[in-house]
């Protein structure tokens, strides 16, 4: 009779002719999405090793508890303490951007010692310090595992407002570190709640009774033997997050804690025995600190968004819902036109996110570099200062726009995949609590969105003055850039003006409300608050500029052919839906006229229709194994119902009993009609009871 | 020395002084958005109830896991049996509502039974058929606990495409139900897993080897007094989710399933004991069943946000960081304008969709009111048809649009918050895992909007040809709508023209896309297809405009007072803020040139300004208790740093013992240098070996 056996073409068959005939060349493109042959390789080497590593078994993890999920994240320091103790650090870095995308917890909970802690020192620490720290074994987790104590519970975005205390004892030369109320208590510490044994506390120094702002002190919190804390210490677990359960968040109390001077960072503000208080010459390199945080947050953008992308894209091809006719095969989501605009777009996104990473990435190498053999009064201080400074609000807004790109995205992504998505075994769910926190953490998106838009304000005067801008904002010089209007030719040179033009105005507009407030007699700072809506704008335009700016450009620097051409299309479909998406400038400043608008909406959909024909050598071209995309609907084979189907029963067995049925269910199921109120019975009761009455009243 | 005391003014002052002196009287509002003082005294009769019930305990859901959060959810069956079947349904329906933004999983749960089980019931079964299953305890679920058994691992969305089948077999007079593949396993069903006994299965009707389309059959899945499944049938559990974890989802697979002829729903399709097919005369009415999930949906995103958004304001008011100068108390978050920007306009949209719903719901009652006395023949069956079909797509249209409205907002008020936001206990995580299933379940979001859109391309080709149009679309009709301008007054006549104007133009706009695909040649269906963006849009702008004109609508209703100044300038935010939002077309189609933009940003900017300084008094008389909203950063008191601290206290006492120091971080933390490989030792070994060598040739 029945077959049991699904229909024909299975899920497999069809996902096997997506992938047929590709009409380029899927390692080539890899290759330059990677940026190089080597990096490829030496992800797919990390790839492999990370699949065969016992602490890196992942098909179970949606359902472990954060206690058993906290464990496991411990299990995984072991191999990566080997790596970042063998390898070199440019290498061991990219291994760490792969594993920010396999296991967000664990890499903030590792980051947190060797990216904040270790940063900490790195930056603060005078070369003495550093070698203090180094020699104790802190590259290797020898007797010292790091946290790092910024944020209290008052005072997050505020970090010069922290109210932790270091009071200098100059009797005993030590500070005195203490947490003077609750608000004060350091808050979300990652690693803190039980991995940490030291702190690095940013606390308000004060010597002789007068404060001298926000320094550095590192903190023994723990005993390396017994993992007891130490006098004054009091630490407690800050418990269930959104997201990234693998990470030990915790809040520390100090209570008078005496630490040696010396363990105050020196390397910019000192303190001397006698209590005098030095400040440091260049104040503005301390802020480079931050910017490495920032520039993995837009590599890892890109790279999850590309995991979301892989798992809803893979799935909307074998995927199949309603037949166009009777007895006709049903239609692969992907072919509806409103699926491709659901996700090819955002495709586009993740790819032109990737490109603007790779070149951030090498910009600010080379940055570093400068800085790093920088001395006072040098030459090239005024240059590198400029440089610092463009990267710093180029980086803010980049920060935040790819954050919100990527988790928009990875919604967008479950969604289409429609209640499968809402599956934990699909990987969206944990993939967006994770990620969810890159909106927040290391600078707010808002507020960073608002600082790129106060400097893109600045850049603007600096125009109007006639001063030469650094080239991400160079545009702003050209007047012509204005009012200029599109050729109608929607290609890369004609997108490039359009947003080159209406980034342009937005900013002058920032600029123009932001002087007519300070004209109306605000003070400055006021004016930039109440022209923040504008600045807004501003930096959100010129940051998307920005990026379809650096994909065209690595569009141009590849070799000619089918993977170049292939490109510039998937670079004009980012910057012609982003035009859509912020059509209303486009409108305002007529670069483009409603029936021009209409044109690219065309264009739009017709660019969707060419790249759905390659969205499954695209996805590949990502190269993201199946191991790390741990999801039965973004498998490889496209196999998806059965390994589905397996997975959940894998991970549900059916319980031996049911837990609650004899003492829940089963007494609603089988309880009599009115079983709360017997009404008959009380009423035969009252009955009984007048009969007795009678009786007793004839007296018998 | 210390006083360990939080500095002044505390969080609790600050939210006093927010409270005192409203320009309105907060109780008159809340009756207002309640729809009136009976509604309102309702609710805080329930909240009571339930704040009182041992069941509904709240504070330490966060930390559950998904086995107790479930077994806790059957825990609350007791109490809402008592109501269900005492309580008038409409007071009944209205508590239900509450429940949702208390409990979403058991809602859920709950609601299975009561909404989809007993509904396909009351909507599919004859008269006896639905006299037997009331008789059998059905509303009381005495015997009787049922699930919904319509979605399959390979259907979700395409109903009529599902594969489990039932065959009549007219030797026995019994239908076989089976599952003929893997994807036709049911899929999905909630209370399957450990909770239902009986099934509304959908399936395709097979009589004489003839298919028949989806009907529906009751199946039972397990014995009543023991639980054990019945032959044939196989369950297992979907396990974990996003997020309702409260329900207990699974799988159900039949083999050859016998059920008597009478357990088919016969009220439309019959079956005879010959095997002879009737089908139904009205087949249209079987879909009104669809309506009232919407229905329930659009006042959920209502309610849901506004929950959110307490929070979120309440925090707003008592967070304060940065000082515009020195010594000066820090600002609170709400004087930010960007702040105002980041939340008022959700504020505004909450309670706009909150008349909205008090509109519907209505316009529903009376809907099913007519339908119910409707019989075959009868007069009014015309108009009758043309409401329900009018109903059917705006609430489509509502259902997508004010469900997305809704999880934005969550994410909003929970980013919000910076840090605290990622905090399970500020309640947004769960909030946003357990409402984002709204956008996907009961018709995915998107094919919902297409729906809406193909109505409204439908609607314009009436008004073309002078049909007259049913009010929710009559703005069409009026051609001088498509033309219309700006007054530049920006008042809530000016804003609902241009909404009619705009929404106007795209759905033309659609219909010209529409009609330029068949000019091509493409078959309709095609061609509806290939216009989806554009219908999109169409349904996107309708059902926004819909929105602002019930709210106008209930603003004009009130009385005149302080009350109604607020909710008009509340309105005029909304539709202003829209505007802003989907600026884009109100440029296209020139009802505002970018000058006119420009003032209503500024106008945007000028009521969050105005309205902040009511926002704890407005989400005051949102009304919602403590209880329920669960967070310590909503408190109506304002303390919220002591609270959240004494929350994550008390949710995660400290480990007597560390569950893996000795096991993982101890022999991390110390062990020797070069642990893995001591070289030294193994060249020590290879010289020993060498000199043993060198003896044995010795011949020692």
């Amino acid at each position: 009779m029945a077959t049991f056996a699904m229909p024909s073409p299975t899920t497999a068959e069809t996902m096997a002719k997506e992938r047929a005939n590709p009409p380029f060349d899927v390692r080539k493109l890899s290759i330059a999405m990677h940026g190089s042959q080597k990096s490829l390789l030496l992800k797919e080497k990390f790839m492999a090793e990370i699949s065969r590593d016992p602490a890196f078994y992942l098909a179970d993890i949606y359902d472990l508890s954060k206690d058993q999920i906290r464990e496991r994240t411990m299990e995984k320091f072991k191999t990566l303490v080997h790596y970042v103790t063998t390898e070199p650090l440019d290498q061991f870095n990219y291994r760490m951007q792969l594993i920010s995308t396999v296991d967000p917890g664990f890499w903030t909970r590792f980051g947190v010692h060797f990216g904040l802690f270790l940063g900490a020192i790195r930056s603060g620490a005078s070369p003495a310090q550093f070698n203090y720290w180094i020699d104790k074994g802190v590259i290797g987790l020898n007797g010292v595992i790091g946290c790092f104590g910024m944020t209290e519970l008052a005072h997050g975005s505020n970090v010069a407002g922290v109210e932790t205390t270091a009071t200098f004892d100059e009797k005993t030369d030590e500070f005195i570190i203490h947490t003077p109320h609750l608000g004060a208590t350091k808050w979300w510490i990652g690693g803190a709640a039980s991995t940490a044994t030291h702190c690095a506390v940013f606390a308000q120094l004060i010597v002789k009774g007068k404060k001298h702002g926000v320094k550095t002190f590192i903190v023994q919190l723990r005993d390396v033997q017994t993992f007891q804390l130490k006098p004054g210490i009091n630490i407690g677990d800050i418990g269930k997050k959104m997201g990234r359960d693998g990470i030990d968040n915790g809040y520390i109390q100090f209570t008078y804690v005496r630490v040696p001077r010396a363990h105050m960072l020196m390397k910019h503000t000192q303190v001397s025995r006698e209590g005098i208080v030095t400040d440091p010459p260049l104040a503005q390199l301390t802020y480079g600190a931050l910017l490495s945080g920032r520039i993995a947050m837009v590599a890892d953008s890109s790279n999850t968004a590309k995991k979301a992308l892989t798992i809803a894209l893979r799935y909307a091809v074998v995927r199949r819902q309603f037949s166009a006719g009777k007895n006709q095969l049903e239609t692969q989501l992907i072919d509806y036109p409103i699926h491709q605009r659901r996700l090819i777009p955002y495709m586009a996104q993740a790819i032109a996110i990737g490109f603007t990473s790779l070149i951030l990435t090498k910009m600010y190498n080379e940055l570093t570099e400068s800085m790093e053999t920088l001395e006072p009064g040098d030459p090239n201080l005024k240059g590198v200062l400029a440089k610092l400074k463009e990267t710093h609000s180029t980086s803010a807004g980049l920060k935040a726009f790819c954050t919100w790109a990527c988790l928009e995205t990875i919604d967008k992504c479950r969604q289409s995949c429609g209640g499968h998505g809402y599956s934990a075994y699909s990987g969206f769910p944990n993939m967006y609590a994770d990620f969810a926190v890159q909106c927040t953490w290391e600078g707010d998106n808002t507020i960073l969105s608002l600082q790129s838009g106060r400097a893109l304000v600045s850049s603007w005067e600096d125009a109007k003055k006639g001063k030469a801008l650094s080239p991400g904002v160079a545009y702003m010089s050209a007047k012509s850039n204005l009012t200029a209007k599109s050729n109608g030719k929607l290609d890369l040179h004609d997108i490039d003006q359009a947003w080159a033009c209406v980034a342009a105005n937005v900013v002058k507009k920032a600029s123009e409300d932001f002087a007519s407030h300070t004209s109306k007699g605000l003070s400055k700072d006021e004016a930039m608050e109440r022209c923040s809506q504008s600045r807004f704008i501003a930096a959100k335009l010129h940051t998307i500029g920005y990026i379809f700016r650096m994909f065209r450009r690595a569009c141009d620097e590849q070799e000619e052919g089918s993977e170049k051409q292939l490109l510039t299309d998937i670079c004009r479909l980012y910057g012609l839906w982003q035009i859509e998406e912020q059509g209303a400038s486009f409108l305002k400043y007529a670069y483009f006229d409603g029936k021009q608008m209409d044109a690219v909406q065309a264009e739009v959909d017709a660019l969707c229709l060419a790249l759905r024909r390659v969205v499954v050598p695209v996805v590949d071209a990502f190269a993201i194994s199946d191991h790390i995309i741990n999801s039965p609907l973004g498998r490889y084979d496209g196999d998806v119902y059965t390994a589905y189907f397996n997975h959940v029963r894998a991970a549900n067995p059916p319980n031996k009993e049911h837990p609650y049925f004899e003492r829940l269910i089963k007494p609603l199921l089988n309880r009599k009609p009115l079983d709360e109120e017997d009404v008959d019975a009380v009423m035969g009761f009252s009955e009984e009871l007048a009969e007795l009455e009678r009786e007793r009243k004839a007296g018998k």
